[in-house]
């Protein structure tokens, strides 16, 4: 610990947070074992508090402490949107608590069993992770989202939020212990770190021992930071740079649904698409089609080379394209446009400027499609569908944590499933090794 | 890159290593997509050019320039035993070079398909990883190992092993690059790193955008340095403090068979258990048979509190223990000794002085081994049967890369399927997100 005269605060601070997470992994040896029936009372139990008016009043009030410091630090309208609890906005929270309460319990799932020549059985179960910490900005709504996914996974949660929705979140982490103690269960399952201190959180990061998977949520600096200063497990969620591919054998129309529904139906989001490739021996005539049905819904065109010597011909308008645009997320109504030769080029070019998120190819051709699928090495490849659907929700999952960039534990759409680990349960009646 | 003069030589190394990841990136993705019988052309291939005379000889020459310097660096007959080859040495690693071919590619299977409502199928699909670094230390049958079960799993691997076997892994690894083009695959799916220069390790171990995945082999400090190194995720094997509960209601003649076994069978690995406790109300009958079994096995104990009375009171001989001795991983003929109240004092003492690695209960109560196994947190738990089956091959993989002591991605033995990740295939049929 420090001595240092500016460093006094470290030593109580770091107690503090050890504090924390020894208890939390306390709690996650009671939550690992806890049946689904308990974990899904603490769920509906949290439900209906975040709905009764006793609690809404001092949520609210919490709320309006952090507005109010937002307009006095200046947010932008949209930061303080997202910050900005109300009755509706509970209401919905509470809906989605309620429906990670119907969801099945992932711990417990034998996922295989074997018996062994020797007589051992093996069986190999999902069980919790252990401690998973949130690291998350300025949207209260992922104080429940996460604490409830933890929860029902049978993961204790340390909660760390951004400091312009501490006094929501501390209002919120108040409930949550309320409904896990009514529940019988451990109320330090759901631990919210009592500072947004930079110091604090750095010290969480190097608990190796007693916290297992650090979970980033929020913008790329957020988790570029917690990739550098944690020594625990990180699951990353970088950024989603996707691309459309219209190959030569495209049905037109089937292409511009896609590619407008790819690009215009939500524009800010990790899944929208940024990137089209056209195959060269169709762009003469699918990409003036194309371009104007983007120009329709307003999007401005990136373009060099053979795709804006297309778009110049066609009077078409666009802005030249850099170096940069080739890898640009843009989450607006912008898009780069390429020709490339055909489904190699295609691929090599997704693979170099792509983010590894999701990518899509509309063709009818079924063995173009079947090696796009397999050649591009992303964690989401569609074809004939439009990269939105890049969804947890959109996949079934009931419910979503993130959407992970990594390769190593889950890739995509995290589900339940994907806070679990497993273990091997070895059963035998007296085997030695020999 | 420095500019230092005590660092001129950094950036040329660093453009060595970064060079060799972009080699390994490029041919993961040829690798990906190589059908079974290509990648086992040339796992079969090299078992036959690592017996073949032409080739042996250049092997055990250069093993011979590494032996020699080992000499004169006076490292231990154990340590230079450990990185001898010779013929009968290098026959049998080719045997288990055709082992691994034999293997089923876990590579293209569906792990899960489903159709969603709006007609959209989504198949989860086992795909490589991609490029895998293994950083080793002295083993040279490590270098041919893990090259071999990478390519097997369709995944590129960089090896870097220690500086002890240089020349080895220098002739090693020519073999392996010349059987892969043999069989018309790059001969980049296998590089090893050609100098053992730590700033080049450090700089490989920053590569995130081209490498995926590290995997440490040897000791805890070289673990301990890439994992606090590397930017890229790690998948860590530290140690295995391995205990064996015996309860009440164990059979004593089972006891102490699996205890013996556990114990003495082999110490210095991590599956050897290093810690016993017994069940209080057992322990005045159990231990001193258990003892004596032990001693007859010129195994060590050591013991304090109860434990130590019950030995005294039987003039049995044991080292007083010390706190230290409860959580020690002896990997020898030592075994630390503690009586406990019962099942759910054996499981907090497990799960607080453990390593998570693999753990045993004796007992004939069904009920009690059930408490046990899901209370015990760590990777293998057993019910009746020897520690020492923690082991990829006792669990029927055919092969292991590893025992993994994290949580995330791979828990205790990794096959061939441990070193894959997935990716989700969605097919539709036009389908846009509303």
């Amino acid at each position: 610990m420090s001595t240092t005269a500016d460093n006094t605060k470290v030593p109580s601070l770091a107690a503090t947070v050890t504090r924390i997470a020894r208890r939390a992994r306390a709690a996650s040896l009671v939550l690992a074992n806890a049946p689904a029936a308990q974990k899904n009372a603490a769920l509906l139990d949290l439900a209906r508090r975040l709905e009764a008016p006793e609690n809404t009043g001092a949520i609210l009030a919490a709320n309006a402490l952090d507005l109010a410091a937002a307009r006095d630090n200046a947010l932008t309208p949209a930061q303080i949107d997202r910050l900005t609890l109300n009755p509706e906005r509970l209401a919905h929270l509470a809906e989605s608590v309620r429906q990670v309460a119907a969801l099945p319990d992932p711990v417990g799932d034998v996922l295989s069993e074997t018996a062994r020549p020797n007589g051992l059985v093996i069986r190999k179960i999902r069980v919790p992770i252990g401690v998973i910490a949130i690291i998350y900005e300025a949207r209260p709504n992922v104080t429940v989202d996460c604490a409830v996914l933890c929860l029902k996974s049978g993961n204790a949660s340390i909660l760390r939020g951004g400091r312009e929705i501490f006094n929501t979140n501390t209002a919120l982490a108040k409930l949550i212990a309320g409904a896990l103690a009514a529940a019988g269960l451990p109320a330090d399952a759901a631990q919210l770190i009592p500072t947004t201190d930079r110091a604090a959180l750095k010290t969480l990061l190097k608990l190796n021992s007693l916290v297992h998977c650090v979970i980033p949520r929020g913008g790329e600096s957020l988790i570029r930071f917690v990739a550098k200063t944690s020594t625990i497990p990180v699951i990353k969620h970088y950024n989603g740079v996707c691309f459309l591919f219209v190959d030569r054998d495209a049905d037109p129309a089937l292409a511009e649904k896609i590619l407008v529904n790819a690009k215009t139906q939500r524009t800010g989001v990790c899944n929208a698409l940024e990137q089209l490739l056209v195959d060269a021996p169709a762009a003469q005539k699918l990409l003036p089609g194309l371009a104007r049905a983007l120009l329709a819904k307003n999007v401005t065109l990136h373009a060099a080379g053979q795709a804006a010597a297309i778009l110049r011909e066609n009077s078409l308008p666009f802005t030249p394209a850099r170096k940069a645009d080739n890898t640009a997320e843009y989450l607006s109504l912008d898009l780069n446009i390429r020709v490339v030769a055909g489904l190699d080029e295609a691929v090599a070019v997704i693979n170099r400027d792509g983010s590894g998120h999701s990518d899509a190819i509309v063709t009818s051709n079924a063995d173009t499609a079947a090696r796009f699928l397999a050649g591009v090495d992303s964690a989401c490849v569609f074809w004939n569908a439009s990269t939105r659907f890049s969804d947890g929700f959109e996949f079934g999952f009931g419910a979503e944590i993130g959407i992970s960039t990594d390769r190593l534990h889950a890739r995509g759409p995290m589900g339940l499933p994907e806070l679990c680990t497993y273990k091997y349960q070895i059963l035998g009646d007296g085997q030695t090794r020999g």
